[in-house]
Formats: C-alpha cells, sequence, structure tokens
C-alpha cells in the first residue's frame, strides 16, 4: 500500500475552512505544461516517456515546496489504489487506466499535485477549500514558475503554451469551482443559470469533471477558454460569475426559507435520519442524501454535522476508500453495508445493532 | 373536556404486555345486547333511548366491576372528542356521528367499555393486550352477568340474543384479535393466509374494524358467526387459526431473517430514523413507518423502542388525539409538523431545530 500517507489524512482542501464553504466545495486551478522538443503523450515512446518522468520528478526535487511530495507510478499501484486517487480529484481516470509509464506527485496535504503523462507531459494542480480562485492560481503559478527553471516547456510566443488538445493551448489553465446549488434546483432556477453561464463562455460539468454525471446538485463550473485572454482575466472572470451565481443561490435559499421552511426542514432532516440509520447504501444515494444535509448546515440548522464532516462521508463512502480502509477487495454488496456503517459511525448513531458483513 | 381522565392516560391495552405482543397488538370482544320490549335502536323514539340509556347507566353503576366507569353522552361532546374516541377504538364511527342520545361507559383503563344506543342498545366490550381471547371474553361475559341480573335482555330460546342486525344473532358475539403480518406481507403470503382465514369462517378487516383500511400490515381477525355455535366455540375456533397465524408469521420472520436480514434491518432502521427525524408527517405514514418499526422490535433489533412506545406513537398521533393534547383544533398542516415533533419527543430526538408552528 503506497496511499498510507494519503489514505489516512484527508485533503486540506476538503477542511470546509475556506472562503463561502457553505456553497463552494473546493477550487480547483490546473495548468497543462508539455516539454519542448518531445512528442506529446500519446505518441512519445516508452523511453520519452520516462525521460520526461524522470525529468519532472528531478525538478520537483529541486522546487523546496514540493520537497515533501509523494511520487507514485501508475503501473506500481493496484487497480484499487488508481481508483482511490480518482476519488480523491487526484488523477484522471485517463491516467489511472493506463498501462504506460505515468505518475503522480503530490504533497500529503493534497494541496499540490502533478500529473505526469497524461493527457499532456505535465499537469500541475492546486486545490483548495472553498471559493478561493486566486489563492488556488497563485499558488500554483509560483510552483509553475520554479519548474519552468528547470523544465523547457513547449511554448510558443504567439499561441502560448502548447498542449496535446487544442482546447487547452494558450494559458494551458483550467481553473473550476465545485458550487453546490440546491435551492437552484428545487426552485427550478437552474436550467436559466446554467444557460448563463454557458453564455459567458464557461463550462458546466458533474461531480467528477469532464464526461461525469450531475449528482446531489454539485456542479463544476470552469473556464473554456485558453486562448486571447491572460490566466488573470481568465480569473477574474470565473470569479465574477461564481459570485453572481453564489448570490443568486444565496436569493433561492431565502425564498425557499420564507416560502417553505418547514418542508425544506423536513426533506433535510430525513435526509440525515437515513443516513444515519440505514444498514445498505448506495454511493449514489449517499452524495443525494449528504447533498440535502448540506443544504441544511448551510441554511444554519442546528445539530446535523459540520461541512467537513459532510466531506469526509462524501469522500470516504466512495467505493476504493472504503476497501483500502477495509484492506480487501470487496463485493458491491458488502461495499454498501459497510458504507452504511462507517456513515453512521461518522454521525454518531446511538444504536447497537451488530452488521452482517460476511 | 370530558376527556380528561382518558387523553392523560393510555389504555392498558395497548402497554404491550400482553402475551405474543410482538404478533397481536390487542384483542377485543364485544357483546351485543338489547332490552327485552324497546325498539331497535335505529327505530326507537327518543324517549325510549334515553329509557335505554338511565337503565344500562344504573344497571352499571350496580355493578362493582365498573363503579369506575366514565360516563360520557355522545350529544355533551364536540365532534373533536368524538373522534378522540373512535381514535381510541371505544366508539364506532357510527356512535360518533349521529345526533340521538348515545353514550360511552368506559372504564379508566379502557379495559371494559360500552356503547349505550349504537347500532345495539347495548354494546359492551373488553380490550386487552396482546394476544388473549380467553381472558378478555371471561372479563366481558362476567360484566355481562352482572348485568342482566338489571337489564331484561331480549332473547329467543330457539336464537338466542336478538340484534338489530342479523348477522349478531345468537352469541352477539364478536371477538377479534388486532394482529401485524409484516413477514407474511413481505414474502406474499398474505394472500393465501387471508384466503384460508375467510374458508374457515372468519372475517379479516383494516385497522379500524369494520369497512376500515389495511394499514401498516395490520389485520383484525374476527369470528362471523353467532349463530349455531356458543361462545366458547368461537373463541376456541379464533383462538386456534390465530395461532396458526402467528406460527406461519414467525416462521416467515425466520426465513427472511436468514435470506435478507441486512435488507430488512436497512429497512426497519430508515423507518426509524425517517420518524426520528422527520419535521413534518402524516397519520398514514406513522402508521406505515411505525410497522417497520415495531417489526424490528418483534426481530430483537436492540435500540429502537418498545412496543408500549410504538402503541403510544401510533394512538397518540392520531389527529384527534394531537389536537386534544394541544388544547385547540389544528388544521392539518400544522398536524403533520405538531405530528412530527411529538414523535421525535416520543423517541428522544438529539437535534435541537425549533420547529415553526405558526
Amino acid at each position: 500500500m503506497k496511499l498510507t500517507g494519503l489514505s489516512a489524512s484527508l485533503g486540506r482542501w476538503l477542511d470546509g475552512s475556506g472562503p463561502a464553504s457553505d456553497v463552494v466545495l473546493s477550487t480547483r486551478v490546473r495548468l497543462a505544461r508539455n516539454l519542448a522538443g518531445v512528442p506529446f503523450t500519446h505518441r512519445a515512446r516508452e523511453e520519452q516517456l520516462a525521460m520526461v518522468y524522470s525529468s519532472v520528478l528531478s525538478a520537483v526535487r529541486k522546487t523546496p515546496a514540493l520537497t515533501q511530495s509523494l511520487a507514485l507510478e501508475m503501473r506500481e499501484l493496484t487497480p484499487l489504489d488508481r481508483q482511490f486517487l480518482v476519488e480523491r480529484h487526484l488523477i484522471s481516470h485517463d491516467l489511472a487506466d493506463n498501462g504506460k509509464l505515468r505518475g503522480l506527485l503530490v504533497l500529503p496535504d493534497e494541496s499540490i499535485s502533478a500529473m505526469v503523462n497524461e493527457e499532456d507531459h505535465l499537469r500541475l494542480q492546486a486545490l483548495a477549500s472553498g471559493f478561493q480562485l486566486r489563492t488556488a492560481w497563485e499558488s500554483v503559478n509560483a510552483i509553475d514558475d520554479e519548474l519552468a527553471q528547470d523544465l523547457d516547456y513547449a511554448f510558443s510566443d504567439e499561441l502560448g503554451y502548447l498542449t496535446a488538445c487544442p482546447t487547452n493551448v494558450g494559458t494551458g489553465m483550467r481553473a473550476s469551482v465545485l458550487i453546490h446549488l440546491p435551492s437552484l434546483v428545487l426552485t427550478k432556477q437552474i436550467g436559466r443559470v446554467l444557460q448563463g453561464i454557458t453564455q459567458v463562455g464557461l463550462a458546466v460539468r458533474g461531480f467528477y469533471g469532464e464526461g461525469s454525471q450531475i449528482m446531489g446538485n454539485f456542479f463544476q463550473i470552469s473556464n473554456q477558454t485558453t486562448l486571447g485572454q491572460n490566466e488573470r482575466e481568465t480569473i477574474d472572470s470565473l470569479e465574477r460569475v461564481t459570485k453572481q451565481i453564489i448570490d443568486s443561490e444565496q436569493r433561492a435559499r431565502d425564498e425557499l426559507l420564507k416560502d417553505a421552511r418547514v418542508q425544506i426542514e423536513d426533506k433535510i432532516w430525513r435526509a440525515y435520519g437515513t443516513l444515519r440509520h440505514s444498514r445498505v447504501i448506495s454511493s449514489q444515494e449517499v452524495v443525494n442524501l449528504s447533498s440535502a444535509v448540506r443544504f441544511g448546515v448551510a441554511l444554519r440548522i442546528e445539530g446535523l454535522a459540520s461541512v467537513q464532516t459532510l466531506n469526509e462521508l462524501l469522500v470516504r463512502s466512495q467505493p476504493a476508500h472504503l476497501q483500502i480502509t477495509v484492506g480487501r477487495e470487496l463485493e458491491q454488496r458488502e461495499r454498501n453495508i459497510l458504507r452504511a456503517e462507517y456513515i453512521r459511525r461518522l454521525l454518531g448513531e446511538g444504536g447497537s445493532v451488530p452488521v452482517v458483513s460476511n
């Protein structure tokens, strides 16, 4: 088990301490970089991938802020470990599923990480709690500047950073917020809001980013544009729009509380009651129920759970997390039982019925 | 408020102490009697009804076991009070809804009661906790014998007791058990069982007796026959069949636990979690959810609630009970909120969110 450091703790970005944590779960900024003179990953030969990997590793080792990094080579990890990293939002499905020499470098608190030989040679990522686009960008930018002293990035004066996919050429930056919009969904304003988001050139995605499903009223909002505007402009624009969305969600919350407080409270407490007492539960149901409870926390309802606990629940009840916690592979049926047990323990359930787990 | 004595306590038949209380909620035996030489209630004049009422009251007052009886004249009660008595299984809808001189005599512990001028002049009833047909019959029979010393019952040597409806002629007795059969319902054996019951000449009804709906897996099983067999034969036959049903339910419980223990536990605990945390809840939902919890108690799952608590919840969360508890009429919306609040208190919920009840 190479993941001990990561599986024991929970990334700092999940501690619920960041600004506007009652609406924004996390902020992410990633930069796509490639090494000059080396074919992009999908066309590179094995020894070229090895060269990229060792160059990045060497540059990372020289960067003071990254000396604590764990280096994980994908081929040395079990499928379960790789799935764990996907669930932690540290690697993509693409990085997990490939047999080539690919790796992840990651600080123990997960605030900074780098995928090596994913679609691009290097994908640097900053993850931060709540809504803090500037901070996340500044931190990944500082790391990028340091690495650039050691790595020769593929860069065109005309286009900017060169990337494997044209949609990333330019800044190579994708900044995103994972935002929780239960009131806009409940009041059916979400369609209009999402339409507005795409009209200003931003993208909306699901819980696990590109190609993933919308679950539990979580939306990932990110920039589409990497050409024709600089990083600061992109961050400013995303920040401005996100603030508007937070305001809309807040107004919708106020409306809902005014018109249907007790019905909303009922929905939230029933979700909490189910989470706290179920004996068999799927990941999908956990996302949906904990979304309702998170909504309750945002509405300042006392007696539920902290945002940190909800984040922990959301992350640690995922399939690979559960299996790594017990140290063995489990069938779905066993996972659903173990998940319910884990959640009851986390939420401090009083009942004492032993759970059958054979 | 004439019902103070009744509304403060809960009938002894609801204390969950009786035999087989994990399957049989309660036993009831009622005897239909009429006074000789007086037209049946629906054809009697007002002064004849008054004579019946005063004769019965006088006989009751002379019966040592009934000296503690409360005498409630229906016309003096509010609709809410009458609804309360229906919910307590002490009077019928028919007695509640009529403007004529009708009354209820009832011991404070509800073990013995008598409706006067319902369909028959006198309907004596014994209610007992759990499965105790003989005891209930013996107790109502003893009272009947005492009253017969004072009242001249309409009786034919050929037919037995004469009653307003031919279906009661003979013994005038209706004995019933209110039985909880969740496993037979879950394993889809209930149809066959109910068919068997009707084939041996017994009747199956819903939670509130004749004409009422099946709710929460509760079935009322009673004799149909009042002619051609004596009371003891009727009681024996009902007892024998009930024992078989209890055995079938028990076998189905064992099967379910063997095949799907964790799914059953999940269903039960989710119901408990919803009851314990909801903020708005209907009577119907309470019956269904508490049925699941009752099933859990029968399965010896620790940490739920006692049978007595579940009985209390079932009875006191009914609309008239709730309104009498708060001392005023409430709209359905308010009742649903107050009901959830009452149940949370009863089940000892920890959360502290104030419930909006304006």
